[in-house]
C-alpha cells in the first residue's frame, strides 16, 4: 500500500476494453508503479454504474497524488461510459490528445478522461457503396505508444487479437486501417463448429503444423474450404487433434496475411501478447518479412505520453 | 395408408443425415409415392439403434412389397449405422452400385444396403502435405440423381448448404469434388460472433444487399475483414438488421465463388433447396454465369437410379 507522502503517482492509465479492466500507475517518467487487472469489462458494467465500478477497482488510487486519469478502450463506446467520437483518419497523436472527452461527474475527485478511438473509410469502389467504414478503440493508443518507445514514426502497425488491426502510420499519424476478425474466427471454429469435436486447442504450440497452415492458407483456395481440409485431415488420421489446432491457427492467421503480408516490406511492428505475436512473427518470417514484437507495455506508454500532453487547465 | 393388395412400392428410399432422417417410397418407375421426415439424424440415434430407429420409423413400409431399402448419407459414416468406405475419385453410377454395403441383421425384413460416399485427393502440393482429402456422404446420390433427371453427364455440379459441394463430373463420373463450410460459417457468424447483435436472419431475402456482398466478397478481401465490414456498416447506422442478414449472406456465398466462380463456365447444375439455390443462381447471374436449379427429387432420382441396378440374387 502507499501512502499519500510517497505517492510519486502522475497519471492513472486505465485500458477499459469489452470483457477486460486493466489499472496502472505512472509515475512523471511512465515508470509503472502498479498494476491491477479485474474481469470488468463494460458489457458486465450496467447502465449508469462506471462511476461506481471505478471507484470500486480504482478509488484509493485516484485519491493518491495522479494529477489526471486517463481511459483508453470500450469504455469511450456508445455502451461505454461516455462516448467519445471517433478522430478521423489520418489521425496521430496531437489529433486524439485535443480529442479527449472530458468525464464531468461531481463524484470524482480526478479529472478523468475518455481517449477517442479512429476511425477511418475504406473505398470499396462499388456503385452502392463507395467505402466501408472500420474502427478501432484503444489500438490507436497502443500505436502512439510503440511510437514513443521505439521512435519509429512510418511504416506497418499490426494489433493481432480477436479482431486483428492493420494501421499504415506515415509521419506519426494512422493514415488507414484494417480489422480482421481472425481471433474471433479461430474461437468460433475451434469451439463452436465440426472442428471443435477433433480439435485439442489446450495442446502446446506445434510450430510445425502452425507453419504448414500459413503456407496452405497462401495458396489462395477460401478459408471456406481450408477449414473444411482441416477436419479432413483429422477424419483420415492425418494429423493429430493437437496438431490440428497449430494448423488450424495458421490457416486462419495466413488467411490474414494473404491480402497484403506478401507484399508488405520488412519490420512490421507486432503488438500484442507474446503467444500472438509470437505467431505472426513465424508466419511473416516464412514470407521473408521482419517483424519486431512489443506487449501491453504500449497501452501504458501511449497512454502516459497523452498524459504529457494534457491542457494546462488540467494540471493540478 | 396404403394395404398390401394396392401397394406398388418397388424401393424405399432413404436419406440419413446428421440430424434429419427422410425417406420415400417409389415405385418401379421412380415415382414418389409417400414422403416422411423425421428429426431423427444419426447424432440423436445410440449406438446400435439404429435398426430400432429404422423399425419405428419405417418398418410398416418394410413390411409392404418393396424388394429392397437404399439408404444414403451419413449413416454409412463410422457414426453410423454401419460404415460403408468410400469410392475414390473418379467414381460413378456403376463404381457406387458395385459397392453398396449390405446390413447383415435377421431384425431387417428388408435387403437393406448403405451407398458409399465419395473421397477425393485434392493436391496441395507443399512438401509436407502433398494432398488434402475431401469427402460426401449423400451428396453422390443426388448428382446421379441430377444427371438421370436431365440427362446431362459432364460439367460443374453444385450442392448448396451447410458443407457446400462442387462436383467436376465428366463422362458420368465426379473427377473430383470440393467442400465449402459456407452454410456453418453464415451460421457461426450469425448466431454466434459479435455481428448475432445487430443482425435480423428472420427479415426476409433482400436480392440487392445479397448481391452487393457478392461484389464485395468479389474485391478478394479475407472473409475475415469483409465480415467486420459488414458490423461496421451496421454501427455506422448504414445498413438495417434485415439487409445486414441478406448483406453477410452475400458475403460469405461469394467468398465461396471467389476462387472457381469466376473461372466456371456456363450451365452449372445447383441442386438444393429453394432457398440456397435461389441465391447461388443469382450470385453466378452476377458473374455472367448460368445456372439450372432443382431440389430434393434428385436423392429420390439417385436412390431410384441405382435401385435398378441391384444384384439379381437382391431381386425378390
Amino acid at each position: 500500500m502507499h501512502t499519500a507522502g510517497q505517492d510519486t503517482t502522475a497519471l492513472l492509465a486505465l485500458d477499459w476494453g469489452t470483457t477486460a479492466l486493466r489499472g496502472a500507475r505512472l509515475d512523471a517518467h511512465g515508470t509503472v508503479l502498479e498494476q491491477r487487472a479485474f474481469p470488468r469489462g463494460i458489457l458486465s458494467v450496467p447502465a449508469g454504474g462506471f462511476t461506481a465500478a471505478f471507484e470500486e477497482c480504482f478509488g484509493d488510487w485516484a485519491r493518491g497524488s495522479a494529477r489526471a486519469c486517463l481511459i483508453s478502450g470500450m469504455a469511450g463506446s456508445k455502451q461505454g461510459w461516455i462516448e467519445a467520437p471517433y478522430c478521423a483518419c489520418p489521425s496521430g497523436f496531437a489529433d486524439v490528445a485535443a480529442r479527449l472527452r472530458w468525464i464531468s461527474d461531481p463524484a470524482l475527485t480526478l479529472p478523468t478522461a475518455i481517449v477517442p478511438g479512429l476511425c477511418c473509410e475504406l473505398p470499396c469502389d462499388l456503385p452502392q457503396l463507395a467505402s466501408v467504414p472500420d474502427v478501432m478503440r484503444g489500438e490507436e493508443v497502443q500505436i502512439f505508444g510503440a511510437m514513443h518507445l521505439t521512435g519509429r514514426n512510418d511504416g506497418l502497425f499490426i494489433l493481432p487479437g480477436t479482431h486483428s488491426k492493420w494501421a499504415w502510420v506515415q509521419d506519426g499519424r494512422v493514415t488507414a486501417f484494417q480489422t480482421f476478425m481472425t481471433g474471433e474466427f479461430f474461437a468460433l471454429l475451434s469451439q463452436h463448429s465440426l472442428l471443435a469435436r477433433t480439435i485439442d486447442t489446450t495442446a502446446a504450440f506445434d510450430a510445425q503444423a502452425f507453419a504448414l497452415g500459413v503456407a496452405r492458407a497462401g495458396q489462395g483456395a477460401s478459408l471456406l474450404h481450408n477449414a473444411f481440409g482441416a477436419r479432413t485431415l483429422s477424419l483420415m488420421s492425418r494429423m493429430a487433434a493437437g496438431p490440428l489446432a497449430s494448423f488450424l491457427s495458421g490457416l486462419v492467421i495466413g488467411d490474414e496475411l494473404r491480402g497484403h503480408g506478401r507484399n508488405a516490406s520488412g519490420d512490421i511492428a507486432l503488438i500484442g501478447s507474446d503467444n500472438l505475436t509470437r505467431r505472426y512473427a513465424l508466419a511473416f518470417e516464412s514470407l521473408g518479412v521482419t517483424t519486431r514484437s512489443m506487449g501491453g507495455e504500449a497501452t501504458w506508454a501511449g497512454l502516459h505520453a497523452l498524459g504529457q500532453h494534457l491542457p494546462d487547465e488540467r494540471s493540478p
